[in-house]
């Protein structure tokens, strides 16, 4: 048999497929929201049944939050072809504010758009269209073949949205059920929207709370102002010596692990031509404002950041009070690369806070989170041969990138089962994930499709 | 008739005074709220009626917000004595946040403590418990008198707690109504809660608020971090320069017009032998936080302030969102002294902001009012009059003192009415106006209705 043979099928089978995928986007299985529980239970049983119909064996397996689903099925009876893990997310995000959804986002339809058929609909895109992709190929495979192209293990989470609290100890529980020799996760998406890439470098994450107080109470400014200290002159004294005139982040040591570019990855980020007018364009901006002297890739790939996500003190609401605050907080987060040391540099990040802290003044923190980059090895020859197969699906060479979010579990691959993750996806920029009117592109879902299918032949 | 049968007046009716003061204070009449519209006209009737028993002849006027009361009393039949014009304010303070409360704040009553008998309750203090000791002291010299000291006009807003909207038109257009010899102005406190203060020298107050944006949405730090600039980096880098390590505030020009003390007045505020531990001390701080070659007194009184109210950007909610938020904005308060322009010093703020602003960001400016400090002349006898009678009631010598916060209307009377203002107020520092849980002590409302007596009988 032939690959053409399994693409034609993919193709004859689009109308179904595309039935398939509406059916689990219609199950409002929002993970934050204890609401859509049951909702998050039946997502889970629904992907365990149409598991079934291709031949794998799939269970639901209970945790504190919402289940997970893992899958077995065996690859030839030669047993050729590694074992790869494949890894999904049924849970969405909440839809709020529904008045910004053109329809409701759990009754998706396709949709005509100036740039082509679309389906909308929360998770369209994130990620119950893109963890389709591949139980779609797998079934293509299946029925021209009668067999997978090679061991598969099928694991699908439900609390991707909402912090993934039951992840970490149902692997280390069920490693054996999970172990594989690579891991394959869409949950990404296309660079600029057309180039198939491979991320093999993602940002870890640092959260961090500050909370200053100065007078024990609020205060009247023109009974105090001069005499008493005011917590927000402190904290913007100090968050707005966060960053350098040339934007470099002033925390000291931050930037013990953080690595240059080998040259190889520099010229393969150089060859994809990004156009940073095109990427601050869109969003009102023009200048990339990170450090000066790198450029606006390297900003959001492979350097480091501090950003105050959140700050609030004092009186906000309409007009005008001359209150001297008791209070002001911050939330601000660190963007990690390399080899940072989270838990350094919170640590740094406090006593440098706390240096620049009038006596005065009352500080306390609150963590968030603090996660290391990751580096994939591309190693393991899944990563070139996946290379070449999205190049000849999409008419671009495919690239190893960098992707400056944070997807944890790929480090829980690495540290808890031992496995390489390759991350590939379909998802565009415009495709407002998180955001009202999420769709997917048609595009995206069919030639995924197709992709995961010459994936799979060329690693098997 | 002796100023001692007056005094036993006061003494002898103060169970109904009480009893009048709580029946005034249980209106809600919140200005600034519209939902308590209602409740400011019931307490202006209130007063029209309060001044009818005591033969005062008032009326409530109607304006685009919320009533004045203005009524008129003759004096002695011989016409001797001063025309005098007496200001309160009806209106108070919003009371969220409600649960900071003990009791419900328009449900007073008077209460035990530590420090002696309160009269807790929104308003008690600021302003219509202080309005009333002016009332009292009416009552109690007609009734032992059969006719007032001198000429009296009564004036009484309901829009100082909202920025007094209504009261410079409302001013221009009645100057004939109001007009008189000299302004008393019942809305201050005692310096230190126990030295019967006069004050002469007032600062003015400049509000601003700053809107910056960047990007043109929301975005993800993951995906935009580090290349797009964040505009709350942009401001609390702005307004971390407000001041320098010396506490000097960074606007050009700043400081024009800024006078220093004459060696008088500089000499009477020595000799108030101002503790500034404690003033602190009792808000939780040490350290006088202005600038740093100039005593906490001055920093209060006679010194300019730059004081950020507010300040608020991206997710202030609880747990962490990691948001590259699209807008940040902050309010920011001057208080001004000597000859110091507001507007001018206006100009100079926004110029000075414009320039640190980086070209990706947008600002914008709202102001907030602009008034110039105010100075007294003591040239008026009422003056050394109103001194002398006010020490032999609180047993220390009655000072000219400065006053931090701004009350615009003894500038208005100066500037519409020609009219010096004298402004004596029974307050305690701990009276937590604009607060929860206000109180008045029993002491400021009695011995409050002594003073007014005593300087009603030495200016008359």
């Amino acid at each position: 048999m032939t690959l053409d043979a399994t693409l034609a099928q993919i193709d004859a089978d689009q109308p179904a497929a595309l039935e398939r995928l509406l059916a689990l986007l219609r199950i409002p299985s929002i993970s934050t929201d204890p609401a859509f529980a049951s909702h998050c239970d039946l997502a889970a049983d629904w992907l365990v049944a149409d598991l079934g119909s291709i031949g794998v064996s799939a269970q639901k397996h209970t945790t504190p939050g919402h289940p997970m689903v893992v899958g077995h099925v065996e690859g030839p009876a030669d047993g050729s072809g590694p074992h790869v893990l494949f890894y999904g997310h049924y849970d969405v995000q909440p839809v709020d504010p529904l008045t910004l959804w053109d329809r409701d986002p759990f009754d998706p339809e396709v949709q005509q758009t100036p740039n082509g058929p679309v389906i909308r609909g929360r998770g369209a895109a994130d990620d119950k269209g893109q963890l389709m992709t591949f139980v779609e190929a797998c079934r293509a495979w299946k029925a021209v073949h009668g067999e997978m192209p090679c061991r598969i293990t099928f694991f699908f989470e439900g609390e991707e949205e909402s912090g993934s609290p039951s992840l970490v100890p149902f692997m280390k529980e069920n490693a054996d059920l999970l172990r594989a020799d690579v891991a394959l996760i869409c949950d990404t998406g296309l660079f600029e929207s057309r180039v198939p890439s491979i991320i093999t470098q993602l940002r870890g994450l640092l959260g961090e709370e500050i909370h200053l107080t100065g007078p024990d109470k609020d205060l009247h400014s023109g009974m105090y102002g001069g005499a008493a200290m005011n917590p927000i002159r402190v904290l913007t004294r100090i968050l707005g010596n966060l960053h350098d005139d040339q934007g470099r982040i002033q925390v000291p040591d931050f930037y013990d692990g953080v690595p240059e570019l080998t040259p190889e990855v520099a010229a393969q980020w150089e060859g994809l031509d990004f156009d940073h007018a095109t990427f601050l364009g869109d969003v009102g901006l023009a200048s990339p404002a990170g450090e000066q002297d790198r450029n606006a890739l390297e900003m959001i790939w492979s350097r480091p950041t501090a950003e105050i996500n959140g700050i609030i003190g004092g009186y906000t609401g309409d007009g005008f009070k001359t209150v001297l605050p008791s209070k002001a907080s911050a939330k601000v987060s660190f963007r990690l690369v390399g080899q940072q040391d989270p838990h350094a540099i919170r640590e740094n990040f406090r006593a440098w806070v706390k240096a620049q802290v009038p006596a005065d003044v009352d500080v306390s923190f609150a963590p968030h989170g603090a996660s290391p980059a990751s580096q994939m090895s591309t190693a393991h020859p899944a990563f070139e041969a996946c290379r070449g197969a999205l190049g000849v699906e999409w008419g671009f060479d495919a690239a190893f990138t960098g992707c400056g979010g944070s997807i944890p579990v790929a480090g829980y691959f690495q540290s808890i089962l031992g496995l390489e993750s390759m991350l590939v996806g379909w998802g565009k920029d415009d495709d407002q994930i998180h955001s009202p009117n999420e769709k997917y592109d048609l595009e995206s879902f069919h030639k995924g499709i197709r992709s995961w299918a010459r994936i799979l032949d060329a690693i098997r």
